[in-house]
Order: C-alpha cells, then sequence, then structure tokens
C-alpha cells in the first residue's frame, strides 16, 4: 500500500512542486463548487442548447470520471452511490456503455442538486481512502489517472462559465452571475504593431515525458516556418465594429462558404453576447449588462468571424505552430479565471513583453483544423476516446482564456471548437507573411 | 364599490351555493399549490417536450391571468411584481402582445420558484384588495373574469398533473410523485354490454344564460341523431392488449393514414406509459411503476390509437353529441382528481347505472373534430383567444379524467387535443349503430 | 362471357346513358393525356414539393389502378409489362404492398415518358380484351371498378392541373402552359346578396344504390340545420384585395392559431399564386402571368385564409350540409375542366339563377372537418383505403373547380384538403346565421 | 485583334503542346457531351440530393461560366441567349448575384434539354469569334480565363459520372448507364508492402509559374517530414470486406465521434453502392449491378470509413505531403476517365513501379484538412471564389479518379470533399511512420 495523498505532485505544475496531490484534489475540487456558489438551485438545470451542459451535470460528470477511471478500477469494495449515475454522466465514452443522449441533459430533474453534490462528497471520501491506501501496484497509473481527473475537471471549470453565462444571457431578466467580480480599469488598448519571426525548422508540441499533458499534445516534433509576423495582442472590440459598420457581415467575398450560409441562416451581425440599443453596443457579460469597451480584445466570435475580420484586415490567422513558437518560453500568466475577471480585458499587468495577451483573455483561433501530430498515440482504453476521436470538422484555438484556470493552461495545449461555434471565449489575433 | 369578496357564488357550480367569490378563489389557489407541493424544487423548471410547460410557469402563467384580465384594468394603482412576467407568462394572447417562446419555456431558470411564488402572493393581495373594493360598474365584468380565472387555473391544474407526469415518467430514474396516493382495491371491470340511445332531434351545448360555461359550449342547439349504442363502460386495459397482440399496432388496414405514419415513424407499440418487462406489462404511474390492471381503463391513447382499437374491435368512437346525449341527467361525479387515484381505476361507488364511468377517469375521445357550435360566439377581446382559435385539427374528448377537479367539469364541457396526443389521461369507449 | 364493353354505362353520369363502358374508359384516357400534350418531356419529372406528384407518375398511377385492382384479379393470364410498376406506383394502399416513397416520386428518371405510355398502352389493350370477355360471374364487379378507376383517373386530371400549374408557377422562367386557353371576356362581379335558407331536418349524402358515389358520400343520412343563408356568389379577388390592405395578414385576432403560425412561418401574406409588381397585382396562371382580375372569384387560399377573410368579413364559411342543401337541385354545370378556362372567372352563362357558382370555378370551403357519414360503410378490402383513412386533420371543400371534369362532379362529392393546403383551386363563399 | 484560336496551348498540359487553343476547347466540350449521350432526357433533370446536381444543370453551368467570365467582359456586344440564365446557372459566385438554390436545382424542367444544348452552341459560336478576334490588351487575360474554363468544364465532367451514377443508382429499376464500358480482365491485386520514404524538408505544390494549376495548389512550400511509409497500393474491397465481417462498423473504438454519429445516425454498414444478397455482395457500377471484385480498390467510402479501416489495420492515412512526396516525378496516367471503365480496377498497365496507382482509380483520403497553403492568394476578383472560400470542414484527397479526364490531372491537385461525403470515386491507401 501506497499513500499517494501526500505524494508531492511535481509534474503537476511548475510551481506547485510543493503540493500533495490530497491537497490539489480538494483544492481543484473546491474551485468547481466554488464556481456553482452563486447558482441559484433552478439555474444548475438548464441546458440552452444541446452544445450547453446544465452545471448539475458538469459537477455530477467529472465526478463520474473519477468514479469510472479511478474508484471502480482500484478501490476494492467501492460501492456506487446509485448505479443510474455511470449512465447519465458518462460523456462520451461509447467502450464504457452508451451513454444518455446529450442533448436532453437539461430534461432531468432528478437527480436534483442536493443529490449530486452528495455524489460529490460520496466520491471525494472514496478518494481519500484510496489515496491514503493505494495498491502499491497500480500507484503509478492511479496517480497518472488522478491527475488526467483533475486537469478533466479544470477543463469543465471553463466549460461552467461558458454554459452559466449562455444559460444567464438567454434570459429575458438579464440575470447577473455576480456583482463582486473584479472589473478592469479604463485603458487604451496598444496600438497594433508586428512582430517579425524567423522561418525555419521550429519545434511544437510535448517532450518532457513526465509532465502532464493531453495525448494530442504529443509527440514533440519538427515543423518547417516561413518568417512571419505576428501582431502584438488581440483584435479589439474597437477594431471588430469598424469591420461591422463597414459592412463586413453583408460582403460575401469576405467570408468561407460556410461561414456565410451560417451567418445569413442565423441572423448574425455581431459577436454572441452583443447587443444593441439606442445609445449604442452593449455587451451581456458574467457582471451583466455592459457598454462595450472599445479597447478590451474582441470575444465570442466564431471561427467564422475571426476568420473573415482577418481576411478584411489584409491579414489572416497564424498557424497553431506559429502560435507555440510565438509564445515559446513565456511564462503561463496573464487574465485567467483566478484574475476573477471573467471577461477579457486591455493588459494591465499581466506581460512584461509583447506579444501581449497570448495567454489568458480568449483563445485565439488558429488556421489549422484539429488533427494528430505525427507520431501521435491515443491513450490507452476508454481514455483514448478523450481526444482523439474528436479530430475531425474542429479547428485548434490557442493560450487559455479568462475563464480557464492558470494552473491547467501549457504552451503546448490545444483546444478544439467547431467553426461556427461561439460561446465559448474565443477571440482572434492577427499573423501576416513577412 | 361592492364587496365582491362575500358574494355568493351560486353560478360556480351548484352544490358550493353559499362560497363565497373570495372563499373559492383562496380554495382554487390553494389546490394548485397542493399539486405542486411534493415537487422538488428542479421538477419546477423542466420542459419534455413543447407541449408540455415546466409547472412553475403554469403556476406563474394562471397568476398572470387574473394579472391581466383582472387587475391590471380594474385595480387602481395596481403595481406589477416585475414587468417583464407580463411577456414570460402570456401563453398565447396574440392580441395581448408577443408571447415567449412557448418551446423554450423550460430554459428559464429565473424567475426561480420562489420568485413565483411571491407573484402568487402579490397578486392574492392585489385580489383581495379588489374584491372587498371593486367598482361598482364593474362588479358584474369582474366576477365574470374572475370566475372564469378560476376555471382557468383549474384547467392548468389538471395540465400540471399531466406534464408533472410526463417530466418524472421521462426520467429513467423513475421518480415516484407521490407515495401516498390512494390505490384501488382489486376489481374485475363490468363485462361489456351495449346501451341504446333512440335517434331524433337532441339538443346539446349549454343553455342557462347565468350558468358558467366556455364560449365553446355555446350556444344550445338541436341535432338530428341516429339511434346508437354506447358501451357501458370504457374499453380497459385487458381488452386494449388484446389489441396489441392480436397485432393491432402492425396491421395498416386498422389505421387512420396519418396514426400509420405517426406510429411508425415513433416507434409506437403501446399506450404511452405502458413498458414491456420480463414479466409482463407494467405502467408508469404518478405513484411509481406498476403492474398494469386489465380490468381499470386504458389510458394515454392518441386518437388514431383509440379510433384503430375501435375499428379492430368492430364498433366505432361515440360523436360528442351521442355522449352528451347519454350522458344528460346524470350527476357529475367519479373519479375526478379529488378522489386522490391520479390514474383510472374500476369503477367502485361512482356511478348507480350504467353507462358507467361517463365522468372522470379517462376523457373520451369522440369522433368529432372541435369545431364552432353553430351560432357560437367568442368572448369579446383578447379573451376571445381563449377557445375559438383552436378550432382546427384538434379532436373533441368529453367527460373529464382522474386528473380533472370536479368542480370544473360539466355536462357540456369540451376538451380538445391533437390527435397525436397521448400525454393527456385520454381513453376510449365503444360505439356503435343500433 | 358477358361483353361488358359494349354495356352502357347509365349509372355513371345521367347524361350520357347511351355511352358504352368501353366509350367511356377511350374518353376518360383520352382525356389524360390531353391534359400532358402541352407538357415538355422534363416536366413530366418534377415534383416541387410532397404534396405534388411528377405528371409522369400521375399516368401511370391510374394505369396501374386498373392494373393492380381490375386485370391481375380478373384477367386470367395477365402478364405486367414490368413487375417493379407495382411498387413504384402504387401511392398509398398499405394492404397491397408497401408503396415507393411519396416524397422521392421526383427522383425517379426511369420508367420515362414513353415507358409510362408504353404501359398505358399495355393496359389498354388488356382492358379491351378483359371488357369483351368478361367472366361472367365477375361482371358486375369488374363494371364496379372500372366505374371506381374511371372516376380515379378523373380525381387525377384535377391534380394533374394542378401539380403542373405548381410545377410550371414554381420556375423563374415563368412558363405557359397554354397559350390557347379560353379566355374570360371582361365582366362585373354580382353585387353581394344573401339568399336564406329554411332551418329545419334535411337530408344530405347519396342515396341511389345503384348511382356512382364514393363510399364517403352514403349513406344519405338527416341533419337539424337552423336557418342560414349564403351569399350568392364566391369571394372575388377584390374582395380579398380589401382584406389584404386593411391589414389582413398582420391582424392575429383574425386567425385560427395554427394559421397564424404557419403564415408567420411561411411568410404568406397573399393567395398562393399572386405576385406583386410595381404596378399593381399580377397571378401565374396556366397561361402565364395575368394581371389580377377583381371580378373573378379568389382562388388558392388555404383553409386558414378562408375563415380569417369569412371572420374579417364578419362572416363566416358554410358547413358542408348547408352547402349541399343550397345545392341541391340544381343542374351540375359551371366552369369545369372541359370549359377549358383553367382558371375561375365570373360567371358567364353557367347559372340561371343565384346562388351563382356553386359548382365550378373554385372548391369552397366549408367550416366541416372531412369524417365519416352516420353509418359509413368503407368499400371492402383494399379499395377501403380509397377514403376512409383520410378522415383526420382534412376539411370538407365542395362543388368542384375549373380543373375538374364536369362528369366527374355530383352533388354529394365531398373533397378534402389539410387546411394549410392551398395548391388546389379553392376559394370560398360566405354563410351566415339567420 | 489577336488569333487566340490558334495559339498553341503548350501550358495545358505536356503532351499536347502542339494543339490549339480551340482545339483544345472544342474536344473538352465535345467529352462533356460524349458523357451525356447515353442519358435518356429524363436523367438529365435528376437531384438526388443537394450535393447532387442534375446533369442538364452541369452541361448548363459549364457554358455559363464562360459567358460570365470571357464573353460579357470580352465579347463586344455579346448577347445572352436568355438573361434569367445568369441566375439559374451561376453556382456559387456570390459576388457576382445571388444564385438559385442549390437544393432546388432538381426543380427546374425549364429550359428544358434541347435549351441547354441551344446554350451551349451559342456559346461555342461566340467563343469561336472571340477567340479569333480578341482584343489584344486582353489576350493574355482571356487564355487564362479560357484555361481556367476548360479545367472548370473538366471538373465537371467528373461530377457528371458522379452524379448520374448516383442519379441511376438510387432508381429501384438499377438502369444501366452503360452497357459497353470497358471491363477489366481478372487479377489478383498486389500482396500488402510497405515503401519507405526518407524525412526532412521537402518541398509540395506547384512553383513552375506558367504551368496551369489552381490557386489553392500555390505556393510551393517547405515542409517537414519524418520518415514515414506508404502502401504499394489501395486498400481492397476483400481487405474491407474482412474489416466489415470483423464488425469493423460497431466497434466505436475504431470511429471518430463524427463518424460513429453519422454511421449510426443513416444505418451505414457498407460503402455506398455495395449490396449484399443472398449470395454474397454486389455493387452497383456504371455497367450495372456486378458481383464485388475483392481484387479491385474499395470506393465510394467517406473519410470517416477511410480513417476507421486504417485505425482497424493498425495504420493511418498519409498526410498530402506523404502522397505528393512518394508521386513526385511520376507520370500522371493510370485508369482515367479515357480509360473507359468507370470503376477502379486492378492496376494492369499503367505502372511500371510501386507504389501503385497513387494516379487514377480512386482519390485517396488524406489526413489533411483542406487549408491554404502558407502564402496562398486567391485569384482576383469574383474567380476567388472559385477555391478559397471552401477552405473550411472538407479533407483533402489526391490523385484522381476513373472518372477525371487524364489532361485535368496533376501531381499537385489537391481535391477537396466533406468527411462525409462519399458519391464521389474515394479510396484510401495505408500510411505508417517508420
Amino acid at each position: 500500500m501506497s499513500n499517494l495523498a501526500m505524494q508531492p505532485l511535481d509534474s503537476y505544475s511548475s510551481e506547485d512542486s510543493e503540493q500533495t496531490l490530497f491537497d490539489l484534489y480538494q483544492q481543484v475540487r473546491t474551485a468547481s463548487e466554488a464556481i456553482c456558489a452563486p447558482l441559484e438551485t433552478e439555474d444548475y438545470g438548464i441546458q440552452t442548447m444541446p452544445d450547453v451542459s446544465p452545471p448539475k451535470w458538469h459537477i455530477a460528470h467529472v465526478t463520474w470520471f473519477f468514479e469510472a477511471f479511478v474508484l471502480k478500477p482500484y478501490l476494492k469494495g467501492y460501492r456506487p452511490i446509485d448505479d443510474a449515475y455511470d449512465y447519465l454522466f458518462n460523456s462520451y465514452y461509447q467502450t464504457h456503455g452508451v451513454p444518455y443522449p446529450r442533448a436532453q441533459r437539461g430534461l432531468l430533474s432528478r437527480p436534483g442538486v442536493e443529490n449530486v453534490y452528495q455524489f460529490r462528497q460520496h466520491v471525494d471520501i472514496a478518494i481519500a481512502d484510496l489515496l491514503s491506501n493505494a495498491p502499491a501496484e497500480h500507484a503509478e497509473e492511479i496517480c497518472r489517472r488522478m491527475r488526467l481527473g483533475l486537469h478533466h475537471e479544470q477543463q469543465h471549470q471553463e466549460l461552467l462559465v461558458m454554459d452559466i453565462k449562455h444559460i444567464l444571457a438567454h434570459n429575458p431578466l438579464n440575470p447577473v452571475y455576480r456583482t463582486d467580480l473584479r472589473t478592469p480599469t479604463e485603458m487604451r488598448a496598444e496600438d497594433l504593431r508586428w512582430q517579425s519571426f524567423p522561418g525555419g525548422i521550429h519545434e511544437i508540441g510535448l517532450s518532457d515525458p513526465s509532465a502532464f499533458g493531453f495525448d494530442n499534445e504529443r509527440p514533440r516534433h519538427r515543423r518547417f516556418l516561413e518568417a512571419f509576423a505576428l501582431a502584438n495582442r488581440p483584435v479589439t472590440n474597437g477594431e471588430y465594429l469598424t469591420f461591422i459598420t463597414d459592412g463586413g457581415y453583408a460582403r460575401s467575398e469576405l467570408w468561407l462558404a460556410d461561414g456565410w450560409s451560417r451567418i445569413n441562416a442565423e441572423g448574425w451581425n455581431a459577436p454572441l453576447y452583443w447587443r444593441r440599443q439606442d445609445d449604442g453596443w452593449y455587451e451581456m457579460t458574467l457582471g451583466g449588462m455592459r457598454r462595450l469597451d472599445p479597447n478590451a480584445p474582441v470575444c465570442h466570435v466564431s471561427y467564422y468571424e475571426a476568420d473573415a475580420y482577418a481576411r478584411w484586415a489584409g491579414a489572416r490567422l497564424p498557424t497553431e505552430a506559429e502560435w507555440e513558437v510565438a509564445a515559446e518560453g513565456r511564462q503561463v500568466r496573464g487574465n485567467f479565471l483566478e484574475a476573477d475577471y471573467l471577461q477579457p480585458v486591455v493588459d494591465q499587468f499581466f506581460d512584461e513583453d509583447e506579444p501581449l495577451q497570448l495567454f489568458g483573455d480568449v483563445w485565439e483561433w488558429t488556421s489549422d483544423a484539429y488533427g494528430a501530430y505525427p507520431g501521435f498515440k491515443p491513450l490507452d482504453g476508454t481514455l483514448g476516446e478523450y481526444n482523439g476521436k474528436f479530430m475531425s470538422g474542429q479547428m485548434v484555438l490557442r493560450g487559455g482564456c479568462c475563464a480557464t484556470p492558470e494552473s491547467h493552461m501549457r504552451l503546448t495545449y490545444r483546444n478544439f471548437f467547431y467553426p461556427h461555434m461561439r460561446w465559448q471565449f474565443a477571440g482572434l489575433r492577427l499573423a501576416k507573411d513577412v
């Protein structure tokens, strides 16, 4: 038996090397609950579109992950609190069993919020039990899965923030998630400047075999890049507004064909949460309706909109390799979840050098479709469904956003969404050939 | 000023002639809340299909009805608790304003359950205020609208029961609404017997101008009927099961064309809440999953199924005139909401003579499409939208069911649903030519 | 053996009592082909919506009817020209076999037009053969089915005209079906006058057991009617235009709920083939685009539109019994297919007395849902699917139209369409209580 | 004025340097008509799904291309045969005008087949006129556009073959396109062997500025590749059958998430045109239904199926760079349109060395999403819509197929389809890391 609970978790993130696995577990679990704390019971059950999951479901699903992949295989005598949860809270692991239909997650009043928190507690106790008395022959695998489970829960923390925003913003009452969010001081955005990077063979992806990272970030491999330039900061609301007033949404020549169909079919003429009122543009935020800040990075745009903007601006989106080369060696800090803005802001103190805001604020759309790196190997077994099976039809975004937990982010992190999606905190940074 | 609160309401129902309007108001309002009492907060917000409304919405909408049609026009200085409710809780009164989209009622977490009960209280206080000091010149109209508002709320009591059943039965956990429902003693259903009625000119519809009734029940008018016979009781589960085992759902010649399309497109092969298990048929009820009682009336069948069964049985459905002629002179009593079964049962003590169970247990599909009686006049103004605008595509059902408040029922009451609908407590009684 | 070919067919229509069955067969078959004669080969294959069938399919299906119900059962040694036709050209007779999907009829290039005419010829020869040497024991049934087959083909003649109009009018080139159609002389419509009819017990439906009629017209039976009044002529284009300019399509209080949804979802603001141009309203006709004639009966309106117009006009639609009582004893003549207008016109010489235009011009929507008459018995066997299975969700129309063959029409004829349909030549006549 | 008609077109394809532009024009135009020659008039108008266009439309659209981009800008006094064609036959050039809706191309009976051929002739005459007397200052641009128009028409020749196959195979009569197609002699497929290629910096894309190529093939640029191996031939029907019998379509772990949804939603369990019969598998071909040849390359598989097969086989799909590197220096020859099989076959005489069948037979799915090469510049103006706007959501295929005109193919040619599409002649070749 090994006591994993007290094991230092040096590979989780560089700064927290002193932290033990159980400390970290508690910290991550607590953070999820803190995100939900401002919710009313009624908010927990809403699913405004199939892509959104009810907060209650997230809270249960991340718990299910530990149950399914850690407790059931490794904790002798573990007893589920309710056998049906294995079906209800499986997201998409087909090899684990046919999951409850995604689009119907909002139709479940039971288990209730309280039951779901009991489920969390039930699993937390069992995890504490397992970590204190882990079978030695599985200690390494348990650690590996715990670490994955924690990152998985952090991913869902960001999803919770996104989904809560969608749920509240869909309500005609415009309810405010939190009135005590940090609010940015007014600042001018930096003027747009271009920063050049040399061409040649570069390496991207994760190499250190002991460092945590998803399977899709590996292996580290070489890419040949031509010299390129990157904008010193993301595109701002003010710039995007100029695109709109220049007829951006009405000029077919700026759009990908699929994008043109989409904006016409759904009547898009601005980013997702923008609202035009008599006295100008407003934006629905987690702190309520606010006047649009022209200096802040534009957010909640789809790939189609990012791409159209870049074309209009005479530039293009960066590739993910360009982005990673530009960000290499930077400290992972910025406007993340912990900064408590929950909204992109003008960079204030996060970056010392340009390019600014590579990390945090908004996920930056790249021009790369999400696919396998050369030599990609998915995880074994059911966990192999984690990332690999989504490698079609989606685009890569980089750098994290104001809803991403900071310790969840890495230089090599690859996020991915379908090109029409825009309820995530997604913006863009321009690039161009040199 | 008149004090309407203490006014006896002799025209509401024959038995309660002593009851005052305010007593009655309180009694109806309390009954709605009693139906919701067993719910969890989470149950209040669910909409399992567009036809179903979240219980919270019902509770608010019936309150909105008093606000929109009584308080706003007649209570001087009335202040709404929230102006947005007028939009959110308008069901379908287009001349009152464009209502919030019906299919999205389940996407609203706010106002929460507590807010909705505060809305009720706010309106209750204002109603008490108005009734105690009603402007004399509007006293009569206020009484008329109050009475309509109360019947409206009673209609929604039945809808609440139907919708709660749908919400819970849709949940894979099979939650039980109430464990303390009255349960029927085991009894054999009567053998099927036919009762004949003479042809000739009959009158149907409501005549007494002071009696309450919906506009669609008037005017009383003459119909010529051929002699006909009616079954002594509704079709039972056991009989319907024979239809199923005889291949009823696979024999196209038994079905209306629209019904045949529907059962094939949706894979129907039994009434809505029937569940086949290894040891036979079960039925999801508000008291949980129960073994199917072959003696009880079959319930939760669509018009298509009722019609196909009748054809298979060599009979037909009655017309609404036949039904009303047969029921004329009967006392309105039976297995209604207050009997507290919330499920159709074998008749035990409700009827003295055959035909049994004309009232209560299950709404009986008639072969009549829902339309205007000769000389029909809808109510004036926005309330004219109450009934008349639904006179296309729907079929008439008669007699009330185990979820209908008894004092809401009348001989001349016309209910209507689209022929594919079956989440209401609908069954059938056979008829034939003589 | 009997020679049916030479048998006089006195029961087909009163005037043609001298006509033999084979004469009549040839005449009807020729008429179908005459309707198609102006078509290009390409026109024969188009299906502009699921309700429309390609002309080629009609031509083949009416032939299949004779093959399936006359030749196969009664002509010994009959050999189909292609076994697959029995599947491809079965419309909806489920007990005959699962038909080829209706919505995909426009995807079949083969059999080609020429093949389909060969199929006709093949069947015509076989019918001639059968009629000349009919097995005596089946002579009566063969006659009955032949008569039904001929009326069936006449029904499809009207469908052909409707569908051809839809196919051509859908084409941006606005192709003209025939340039040599008879065109009406300009005339003023009669002023609107009301004609009263007494209440009491009336009989409707078909009684003569030897007369031809569909099963749905029988049995003749009694109805009690209150006294009523009927307009002397159908509603005109000019009157309907006033309804439009009075905001008819924007006033929710005029519309059935289902109608209001439909006109908003599909953006309706005028009858189907009306086209607004800079210099006023035009109408697409089978003779091409023509300036709207304000005196001609309005046509191509749905039940929803007819009902809304009547409400706007302070009147209502007649019941089918009222219509039939008013038309009783009238000669069946009017602007039918043979008049060769293929468009409703101002009555010119068809009627001697008012009410005018009960027959021909436009089918008149009644307020009755299509259902079974008391004592209705569908035909035996597969032919029982002809009418009865459509008795849900549809409304009755009466009187025939400018595309109906005159000899196909009867006083008691009941046509039926769903309330949203309007590609048939449907208009309305006002009624009111007295 | 220049006489372009006689100008040698050395840059069209290397072999035909003697050919003049007008010769080539006539040759390409004739080839399109030859493809349509076996069709019945009725076949020309069918659209079996939105992706398919009626043959008539193709024939007109390629003509429209010359009219819109060559004649209207450069032939003084050019008069269109019908102004409406500019709307009807514009495919997707939004900056040219809003095109007629794609999904409704099958609803147009007019213009008829004959009219469309008249349109062709009208344009052919005008082109001859223009080429003989081209304005000197536009000679170069005219040549450029003519060349593009010819390649455009060749693309549609392949689309014609694909679409004709879909139209005929959808018909229950299983009509045969041509009975005189060349049929392969029976041969065994080569055993699967792997051929290695070295890693390092490679160049792909088109460099020669005078050579014809689409904008999406440029610029030539460097890629770093790891060493890789490619299969010596495409996957065969026999191999794919083993995948099926091994439960390939029922094992979720083999599939991309989008693919798994698709195959379950649409019930796929084999390639598009495979038909299981009692005595084994058959395949619908343009020569009719044929017994499946286990040695021929598998065809009509989607990206999802290709990807799942590769995973099952323990291999992967090649990247487009790997494919191009492997094919570099090979002669472009193989089983193309002119070989007149119109079906992939076992390599017989096309290749001298392995890897076999890189060109022709089946388009080979690569693992690359279709996107811009570094430095990509779309054509100017409306022609910029030709390729660039489709750069999202689609995958690259390489090498051409048995329906591609040989002179249309190039080493650097990039074809693209959505991952679910499979009516094109698409197969796969395995790759793996070394």
